[in-house]
C-alpha cells in the first residue's frame, strides 16, 4: 500500500526519492513474489480512507501488509487503528531515510504497530520488506498481500 | 559491527531478540556474501572504542559498514562522528523494532549518518541490509566490510 | 456520526471496544429516540470529508449532533471547524476511556467545541449522550440528529 | 462523592455550574436509584482525607463509586491511590466540560483509574453515570454506592 | 484552492471570517485576473485528496498556486509534500489572522513551502496574493492557476 | 515603520531580501498612496525607542500603521504594548518568509496586535499591505500613516 | 488567612522569613485596621480545608480577603476555586520573594484570582496589602475580613 | 510517619506492596529500635495536616524522622516546608521502586530535604533506614523519632 | 523608574491600567516621601539605555530603587545586570496583576534581583513599595531614590 | 560493582562523598557477608565495558548484584541492557543523595531494572543494600555476588 | 565592541568579572595591536542601536569585529542580523564562563554568526581573540577593527 | 587531552576541522610551552577511561588541564566528575564553533567545570588556551600539564 504523492514517484524530487517509477517498484515486488510463489496486490492512493478500506479488506483476504503511507505515516492515527485490527505481519517501508529529514518525519504512528521498519533503502526497500514478510509467514504458498 | 550485549544474542530475552546466536547471524551474512562474491569481516564488542577503531580501519580497507550498535545507538556521538569520517554506505540494523520500545530507544545518533535503517526484522535484518549495501556498491567483486 | 474503523465495531479488539456491533449501537439509540419521540439519523464513515459534509447538512436539518470521530478526534481540526459552524448541542462519545490509553489519545480537538463528553462507558455511552442531547433540547418533538 | 467547593453548587458561578443545588443532584440520583432498586450514599467534603476514608469504606460496603472530586481531580495522587485499592466500577463526573477550561483542568489523575468519564453534562451527568454503574453491576439488587 | 469548511464562507462565524461568500472571492480574483489578462481556475473542497490531486494537475497546467487550505494548513504533511513537487510560486492565504487565534493555528506546514504568506487581510487577501503571484511570473500572458 | 538593519536593504544578503533599496520601497508606497490620494510618512530606525515614539505620535496624527519591525518583531514586547495603545489598522510586513527561516523568527509579538500580516512577498508586500490598510479605512481621503 | 507552616513564623529559617512571629503580624494588621476603623479576623491553619471553609464563610461575612497560603499557593486548585466564589478584593501576600526561590514556587494558582500580589516585603507586606484592600473598598466603615 | 493509603498495607495491591501489614512494619522497626536502645513513635495518617503537625512536634521531641509520605511525596510542598524546619536526619522510604512506576511518581519534593532515600526495598526499607538514622545520630541513647 | 509606554498612563487601556496619569503617580510618591522626609527622583523613559544609565547613577547618589520597567521587565537582561551592580533595596512595581495576563508577562528578569515585588495594586503600588523601601533603609533622613 | 571515579573515594570532594576509602567500603561489605555466611566479589572500574563484562559473568556465577555505577548511572543504556540479562536481585547504591544535586543526576537508567535503590546513605548504603539482597535470596548459603 | 554595563568593569561584582577596568582591557588590546602593527577602535555602549551602527560602520572601514555584547548576547536578534551583514571575522568574547551561570546566559544569538567564541578567560580573552582575528586576516598590515 | 576521532584530525571533514594534523597541534603547543618554559604532556585517545585515568594522574603531577574531549564533551558525566576532582585550571577547547552546529553539540558537561572555553578558533585555540592556563598559574616555572 502506498500513500499520498507516491503516484509521482520518479517524477518528483529525484534527489530524495530516486528516479524509479511506482510501476518499477511493483515490477520489483512481483519478481520477488514470483520467486517465492506468492500472490500480491499493489495499490496507491492519495486518499486516507482508501488505505483504511484496503487494510479492512486485508483482514479477510490478505496474509501480510507492506505499507508506505507517505505523509500519512506521521499524521494518521486512523491508519494505525486500522492496522491494529489486522493480525498478520505488517512491514513499514520508507524510500528515503526519514530520520535524517525534517523533525516531523521522525515520528511514525505506523511504527507502533509495524513488525518491521525499513527506511532509506530506496525502492529496494520494498523487495527487502517483502522477503521479510514471506519469511515470517514461513510458507510461500499462502497469500501474501503487499499493500 | 555489533555493539554491547549482542554477544549474549540468543541467550538473553528471547521474547525480544529471538533465539538465534550471533554465530548464526554471522553465518547468515556469510552465505549472502558468498552468493554475491564479496568479503566480509564480522565483529562484536562491548567497548565503544573498539567500534570507533574498527570504523577508522574501515576507512582504509572497507567498502561499506553494517552496524548494530546496540545501546550505543542512542548515546554515542563519538560513533556518529567516526561514521561521519567514512565515505561508503552505512547500514543501521536493529533486531527488534526499537520504535515500539522505551522512548529512549526511539532516537538514534547513527540514523543521522546512515544511508539505510532496518529495525524489527529480527536477525534477518542483517541479510537484508547486506543485500542493500551490495546493491549500492553495485559491483559484487569489491570488498564489502560488514561490521 | 461515527468515524474511521468503527464499521469494525464488535469485530476488532473486543478487549478494548467490547463485542457489540455498530448495528446494535444504532438499535440502542433508536430505542432511546423512540422513548422520547425524536428522529435520528445514524452514519459511519472512514472518510473525514463525509463527517464534515454531514455536519454541514446538520446545520440545515439537525437539532443536535452525537459524534464519535474515532481517530479523527485527535487529529482533525477540519472537523472541529465544521462543528464550530453548528449551533445546537454537540455530544462527544468514546467507547473506551481514552484518557487511560496512549498519550496521543488524551487530547481531543472536538472537546473544544463539545458541550458534553462521555468516555469509557462502552456502547452505552451513545444512549446516555442521547439522553443528554434530548434534555438540552428540552422538547422531545424537535428533530434530534444523532450523528 | 463530591470534592471541594461543591457544597456551593448552585450558588457560585452559575454560568459554569448551573443553578441546581447539590441537594437537587442527590434527589436526581435517588430517583434513578429508586428506579433500579439500588441503595446509594451521597457525600460532599472539602477535605481530601474524607474522600480517601470514604473510598476505603467503600471497599467494604460499596459496589461502585461515582466521584466528582472537584479540584482534587487534577492534584490528588492520594485519591487515585485510594481508588486503585477499590475493585468495583468507578465513574468520574464533572459538571462542566473541563477540557474547554484552563489547561490545568485537562489532566485528571482519577481518569487513570476510572472506568468511565462524563464531563460537561451538567448535573444530569450524575444520573447518567449512575445508570452506567448499575448496568456494569448488571443486577440492580446489589448495593450501589454512589459517592 | 480552498480547503475544508470554506464552502460555508459568509455563512459561518462572520465575526471571524466576514460576510462575503466564496463566490464573491472568486469574482474578486477574476476581476484582478482580467486586469492582468491571466486565466484562473477556482476550487473548493472538503477533501484532502482533491487538494492533492489539483496540485498534481497544476504541475502540468498551472503557473502558480494560491492556497487557503483551511484546517489542513496545520495538519496535512501530504499537502506540503504535494506542493513540494510543484515548481512555480505558491501563495498561502488565510482570511483571519491565524497568529492571534488558538495555538494550534500558529503553525503551518504549508509555510515551509510557500513563497509568500498573507493572513488577516480578509477576503481581500486573495486579490493581494494574486497580484504577487502575477508579479513573480512577471508576464501576465502566461496561465496563472489560482487554486 | 521599519526596524533595525533595514537601512541596509538592497545592500545586505540579497539572496534573502532582494536588491531593492529602502528608498525604492518608499517610492512604491508613495505611488500607491498617490493612486488613492492618501498621505504617508515613511521612517526607518535601528532604535527601538524611536519606533515606540512614532507609534505614540501616530495615536495623534495617523490613521493606520504599516510596520516591518525587523528583528524587534521577535523580541520587543515594548513595541507590542505601544501598538496596543493605537486604535487604527496595523499591518505587519516581512520581506522574507520568516516562517521558513530560523525557529526564533517564527514567533512575532506584533502579530498579536496586527490586523493583517504579510510575509515573503518581498518589497511588494508593503504596497499590498498599504492597499489593505486603505481598504479598511474605506475612504481614501483620510490620512493614512504608513510607518 | 495563613497557610501551612506559618505557625512557625519567626522560629524557622529566619534567613528567609525573618524573626517576627505570627502574633506580631496580627498586631501589625490590627494597628492598620484600627487606623482605618475596620474589623479584621486573623487565622492560620495547616489544613487546606480550613482555608477553604474560611473563604466560604467570608462569602457571607467578609468584605475582602488577605491570603498567604504558604505552600498551598503552588499546589491547591481547590483554594483557587474557593476564591473564585468570592466577590470582594483578594490580596495575595508572600513574606519572601518567591520568584527568586525554587522554580516550583514561581507559579501561583492564587494569582489567577488575586487582585493584587505582594512578595518579598517581609511581614510588612501584610500591612501594605491591607492598606490596598481598604482603599479598594473605599469606605473604611465596612467590614474588612483579613484572612 | 506514613502517608495516605498506607493503612491498607498488606490489603491492597500486594503485587506492588507485598502482603505485610503496617503493624508488621511497626514491629520490625521496634525490634531494630530495641537492638539499639532507642525510642520510636510510629504514625499513619491519610491527612496531610497531621503529617505536618507531627513534623512540627518532632522539632521539639524527635531526633530523626523516617517518612513514607505515600502519594503526598509527589504533591506536597507543605510537607517539604515542614521538613525544612526540622534539623535532624530525615530518611525517605518507599516500599516499591517508584522510579519504575508512572512518571508522576519519579519526582519527590521530600528528596529535596531528605538526607537519605530508600525505594523498592519492601517493608525492610524501614528497618534499613532506621539503622542509617541511628548511625547518623551515632549515640543510640538519644531519642530517635521514627515517623 | 518607569519603562516604555508608561508615559501614556491614564490615556491608554484604562480597563487595564486605570485612569490616573503618571504625574498623579509622582504626586502620590512625593506625598509619601514628604511624610517620611526623604528625597525622591522620578523618571520615565521609553529607552532601555536611559534606565540602565539611571541605575548606574543611583549607584552613586541613590539609596533605593523603585522600578516599573514595563515591557522591559520580561525581556531585558541588561537592566537586570545593571540592578545587580546596585547595593540598596530594589522594589519592583507593576500596576496590573501581570500573573493574570499573557504568559510572556509571567516571567520577570527583574524579580531575580528585586527585594520586593508588587503587582496588581494599581498606581497605589508605588506608594506601598516606597513605604517598604523607606522601612528597609530604616532611617527616613537618608536619600531615597525612587526610580 | 563500582563505576568511574569511585577509585578516588575518600580523596575527592569529601563534603559530598565523605572520607572513607573504597577499601573501607569493601571491608564493611565483607563484614556483613561474613555475618550472613555469603561470598562476595568486589570490583571498581572506570571502564564501562568492564562493568558490562562483570554483569555478564554474574549471569553465570552470581546470585545478586550491588551496583554503584557512578556517572554511568545517568548515561549508560548499555549497562541497563546488561542488567536486563541478569535474573537475580539488583541493588542500586549512591553514596550521595543524587536527587538533591544537578538535574542530570536525577534520572537513572539503572533504576528501570533495579529491585531496590538507596541514595544518600553514605558508604553505609552498601551494607544496607547487601542486607536487602541477602534477604531477597533468603538463604544465606547461596553465593551473593556484590558488584 | 562592548555592550551594556561593561562601563562598570572592575567596579561591579569583581568575584565574577575581576578587578581590571575597561581602560585596562583597551590598553591590553592596543599592546597586542601594536605587536602586530594593526589599528583598532575600541567602543563601549549601553545602547543596542550604537552597537548596530558601529557594526554597520565596520562594513565600510573594519576588517574584523571583536564583540562582547554583554546581556544583549542573549536577547538581541537585531545585533545578530547586523553581524550577518558583515563579511570579515567575528570574535565573541565573554569575561566570565557564561555556560556555568544562569540558564538564560547559555544561549547566544551572536554565536550563530561568530567564527570563534571565548568565555571565562577573563579580560585576557580580548587579547586572545584579537590574536585569532589577526591570524585569520593573515596579513598584519590590514586594518583590524576591534569592536 | 584529546578525545575520540581527533586522531583523524586533518584527514576527516577538513571543511569543519581544517587540514592541520594532531601532530601540528602538538608542535604548536610545544612552541608556546617553550616560550614560557613550561613542560607539557600531549595525549589523544578514543577511550573514555583513558581520559579519566589521565585526569586522575594530573591530580598528582599536573598543574593545569587543556581538554578537547570531542564527542564525549556532550555525553560524559564521568569525565566531568573526574575534572571535578582536579584543583588546577581547566581549559576547554573545540576546534569548530560547536554552538553553530547540531543542537546536541550546544551543551557541554565539561563547561560546568571549565574555567575557560574556546570554540571555533581552529587549532590555534589550543595555543590561546595554553597562554591562558599559564597566565592563571602566573609563574611559568611550574609544571603545566596540557592534556
Amino acid at each position: 500500500m502506498n500513500g499520498p504523492n507516491l503516484n509521482l514517484l520518479g517524477k518528483r524530487q529525484p534527489e530524495i526519492y530516486g528516479d524509479q517509477m511506482l510501476a518499477d517498484v511493483e515490477a520489483d515486488c512481483r519478481s520477488v513474489a514470483l520467486e517465492f510463489g506468492v500472490d500480491i496486490r499493489f495499490h496507491q492512493s492519495n486518499r486516507e480512507y482508501e488505505l483504511i478500506d484496503w487494510i479492512h479488506e486485508a483482514r479477510e483476504s490478505g496474509a501480510a501488509i507492506l505499507i508506505n503511507a507517505g505523509a500519512f505515516t506521521h499524521t494518521s492515527i486512523a491508519i494505525l487503528d486500522a492496522l491494529n485490527t489486522f493480525d498478520g505481519p505488517v512491514m513499514e517501508v520508507h524510500i528515503s531515510n526519514v530520520y535524517k529529514r525534517e523533525a516531523f518525519r521522525h515520528h511514525s504512528y505506523i511504527s507502533q504497530r509495524a513488525d518491521g521498519v525499513i527506511a532509506g533503502m530506496g525502492v529496494q526497500g520494498y523487495q527487502l520488506a517483502l522477503r521479510r514478510a514471506i519469511a515470517l509467514l514461513q510458507d510461500g504458498s499462502i497469500d501474501v498481500r503487499v499493500g
